[in-house]
């Protein structure tokens, strides 16, 4: 049965999600994970770099959908307002609805040291996504890093809060929170 | 000749220094290293875990410190002040010295992907630290958390642009600046 790449992707997802649940994510393979999806190696690697990749399949795009929105922001807005504004569309849409997906990913991830490396580098593609993104409107290299880096961690706090706490609450009004308190920390 | 531990140390990264400008990391091995230092490979491994932590030799105390200075710092101020007090006193210290050391190591660090991946990991480190210690002092949470973020992507911010700048500048000045920037952007 023929179906469209990011169907297939997941697919792959899926079914490493639940071997890696069953067995571990060690000892499970790409083999495995192939055949348990119905798909072959040869598919799996058109998706995924190697078995870790599958794993931040859902923020793999987070990175170029926030750069392109922090771009066509409207103009007048401090560098740090842009990347809030890029990072509050995205924190509303697919991720709110994909929660139980990424805790589940995220458990895994925090299993393996190798990984955390991983999930680290992930987080460093979207601080310099934003970084590039604002440089490309005119702000100067100084505030592009400073507002990236902040921003950057002020979604990096949020996603981990949102994750913990309970399952009604919008990752959009954590992020907004952890921003506001940011104000009242560091404004003077 | 028998030396003292850290002076083996830093002999050692001298040596991997000039062998990694001479004919790369990849190509360098640990024997290698050893011998250029006059030392055994043994006693290359009682100070570092590989090859790789060689070149994070200068900023391996750094979450210790800072996490015993923000234990430290006098009661009152909040969170971001308590981390950044911690960051400008190390910023003040060895680091300013050892500028043109960090230089050259993160000329090699930012040569190889795996090692920047590495860099990320001690980053973390100290984040992590600052949070604990935070979280000692009787901070929430959330706020230890989010002061932690953001101190760490001060710092990280603040190192990057004083490596990249004249050489007579001082680390805790663009420290401060740094922080000074983020009250404009942030405060509201």
């Amino acid at each position: 049965m023929a179906r469209w790449a990011p169907d297939a992707a997941l697919r792959l997802e899926s079914a490493a999600m639940a071997l890696f649940a069953e067995r571990g994510f060690t000892a499970t393979t790409v083999p495995e994970i192939a055949e348990a999806a119905g798909l072959t190696t040869r598919t799996f690697f058109r998706h995924f770099a190697d078995k870790r990749d599958v794993l931040f399949l859902r923020e793999r795009e987070l990175p170029t959908v926030v750069g392109g929105l922090v771009a066509v922001a409207p103009p007048g807005l401090d560098p740090l307002a842009l990347v809030m504004s890029g990072l509050e569309t995205v924190a509303a849409g697919e991720l709110q609805r994909w929660r139980d997906d990424i805790a589940a990913r995220r458990a895994v991830v925090r299993s393996e040291p190798q990984l955390r490396e991983r999930e680290r580098l992930k987080s460093a593609v979207l601080t310099d996504a934003m970084r590039d993104a604002l440089m490309e409107s005119g702000v100067t290299s100084a505030d592009a890093a400073l507002a990236a880096s902040i921003g950057s961690a002020l979604f990096d706090a949020s996603l981990e809060q949102w994750l913990a706490g309970p399952d009604d609450v919008l990752l959009v009004d954590v992020l907004r929170a952890m921003r506001a308190r940011l104000g009242d920390l560091a404004g003077r």
